[in-house]
């Protein structure tokens, strides 16, 4: 070997020592879900086992947890587990990827043969505060990231659905063709709910496949007293639901789930009988192969069941309503605190979105005040990054100055932690210049 | 907890017990590449680094990492990694798609925001002996499975250059826009490796984007003895190479580079300020995000700098070399064994494909003969597999009927291992009614 052994150890060492402590409880940035001992057990295990998901006579143990997995998720939707079908796939942008296609494939087959030329020009809905990947996939698939419109939101970051209605109309008469509206569960930067039942209304009143990007709120299922924030997505025809966020599953664990089954197999076989062969020992409607965008397909699977094994429904019930405690513990501080804003007064998930003003520039005019606070949150995460004490997003939006994102959902975190980091910010935020 | 932590490990123990040993040196099953412990270790430190590779700040290390592993690897190919660019995809088939993706930007930029509606009708090409995913691609991005044409492969599986020409003549001629050709670089059935000079000839005279899907013999550029039969890929603009491959990288390790850089964030970048923000106090175009369909990314990189660290490139070329000598050895024992038959006389790579015919049927007919064999291989792999002993996949082909597909990538198998398959294959193949 070129490198010694001792030298090998010592590089790893270096790189866990110089790389960002994700699973520390006062790490809050983007996708900061911890670091759960049974999820990374589950991983571990699926290192040894190092399968590939693809046919049944490769992974039969894994394909059949996968089903038995997604079972559970469906009856957490709400449908029917005779009729349903899905896929775990690599992250939530491409399980909503999978789901517009799959909606495209199911009003215009011949797309999949004969692509977008002579088909009528098809359009799609997401909330203006939707996840960049309903834009995304509507870029990737030949639609057009243009063809994908952002509906309004009202204060709270939820879609309008008078909105959605009044555009898919707008776009009948310009002659395009709406097909698939998305609704967010858990939006990225509000944490937003939006109204799932009256976009489902909308949709079935148009005919538009229904979509809900749950990657981030899916999580709330499983908990019998927030559930009802998504009340409706039973009716969805798709449903994007990432373990690896609220149900702290390592990265990545991210499910595309469909009310109907056999429409995925529709969409993306490829016939390739040298890989799926049909005279096999066995029911070979148990290889995924043919339902998959993938070819070869990591084992998302056996972390989430070990986990699920583990904590049973009641612990992540749990699990998430301590979450859901922590914030509004949170938030209730934030409003407490003097120099604290909150963006949306009343969140109603993990996020929690805010300002804080230096007491310097508490008295300034609304104009100055503005372009003062866009650059104090970059400095004072700047400076928590240079202490290294903790670390939390940020962002502008359109009509905001850059602002705090706090996201909690880490189940190691305590108040402890979340006291820390409003005083820290505090602390950052008085001795700027 | 809900389950104990004995019934917990017991549970792990089913799994492990229960799976296929996709690791053992005797399974020769599709994606067969062993279980490289380095490659593990990597796997596991990944597993408790839990990070996301989207942005510089979250993932410091490992986005650096990441970089120079692509640097190794743009040498290997033969660009100039001062202008080249890449990312790691979740398999080979996505990596086909960002490459094809790509290509279709670069020619039509707007496609992106406007979608295919209003743009030429585009077409691509690839070998009939091709991986299907580049025909997925085709169907996923909108320009239609059938748009995607099957290039006649000579006797040994290599595509035809001048097959390739007439289909771009014949297409343009009909009105089409021809923008993508793809090489196969080690195919996945007979391992051929397209005459890639000649293509990238035809790809420059009729201004095609070139792509080389070398997903499964990239790991070649390693062999200073073998490298040759890849001559000509730093020709491409974009090569598909999958380190969980002839690298033995555990699943998934898979990379998407691109000669020039720059067009993958062009391409795929969909302005998320709220998650890439541009005021952030390092360079951030560090940031891999807005390069990415995915917006969460897997840590695909730290097992494969780990093993690479580990073996050098001398250790590399002596596995492949190691390999590539077992693949001689087997296809000799293959001529030399009676009642086997090759399908192609001299393999070139690690896939060695040939018939068992039974003493009882090697006097039949041609006609019977040929409906006798569709049958054996699926029977023997059946009796192996109830055996527990050996798995070996199978298929047909468009002329011929059901034969084994031997590949040989595991480190760990010997010439014991590879002469037990032969006996085994005898010893069940004779027994069969």
């Amino acid at each position: 070997m070129l490198c010694s052994r001792i030298l090998l150890r010592k590089s790893c060492e270096d790189v866990l020592r110089l790389g960002v402590r994700t699973g520390h409880p006062r790490f809050f940035n983007q996708i900061s879900c911890g670091l759960d001992l049974v999820s990374m057990a589950g991983e571990w295990l699926t290192a040894t086992a190092n399968t590939n998901m693809f046919t049944y006579e490769i992974a039969p143990v894994f394909i059949l947890m996968e089903k038995s997995v997604m079972a559970r998720m469906w009856e957490a939707v709400g449908w029917d587990p005779e009729k349903a079908d899905g896929i775990f796939a690599p992250g939530g942008a491409i399980a909503n990827l999978y789901a517009m296609n799959a909606a495209r494939h199911q009003l215009w087959p011949r797309s999949k043969h004969l692509g977008m030329k002579d088909i009528p020009t098809l359009c799609c809905f997401t909330s203006e505060d939707s996840h960049y990947s309903i834009k995304s996939a509507s870029a990737v698939l030949g639609i057009g990231a243009d063809y994908c419109f952002n509906i309004p939101t009202d204060k709270n970051g939820k879609m309008i659905p008078e909105a959605l209605e009044a555009k898919i109309i707008e776009c009948k008469k310009e002659g395009l063709t709406p097909f698939f509206a998305c609704c967010t569960a858990g939006s990225t930067v509000y944490g937003a709910f939006d109204p799932l039942e009256r976009v489902a209304n909308i949709c079935e009143r148009h005919k538009l496949w229904f979509h809900v990007d749950a990657a981030w709120g899916g999580g709330m299922l499983l908990s019998p007293e927030h559930r009802y924030k998504l009340a409706g997505i039973e009716r969805a025809n798709s449903v994007t639901w990432n373990p690896h966020k609220l149900m702290g599953a390592l990265l990545q664990c991210s499910a595309c789930l469909f009310r109907q089954d056999g429409l995925l197999f529709q969409c993306n076989q490829m016939s390739a009988d040298y890989l799926f062969q049909q005279d096999k020992p066995y029911d070979v409607s148990f290889d995924t192969g043919d339902k998959a965008i993938q070819c070869g397909r990591h084992n998302d699977v056996f972390k989430l069941w070990l986990m699920w094994k583990s904590k049973g429904m009641e612990g992540y019930r749990q699990q998430i309503n301590k979450l859901m405690d922590l914030a509004n513990y949170f938030t209730r501080r934030i409003k407490e605190t003097e120099g604290f804003e909150l963006i949306i007064e009343n969140p109603e998930f993990l996020n929690i979105c805010f300002w804080y003003v230096p007491s310097k520039i508490r008295n300034l005019e609304p104009a100055e005040m503005r372009a003062r606070l866009e650059k104090i949150a970059p400095k004072i995460k700047a400076g928590m990054m240079q202490r290294g004490t903790t670390m939390v997003g940020y962002q502008p939006d359109k009509q905001r100055p850059n602002f705090f994102r706090m996201i909690i959902s880490n189940q190691a975190i305590t108040r402890e932690d979340l006291d820390f980091l409003i005083k820290e910010i505090v602390d950052i935020g008085e001795s700027l210049e």
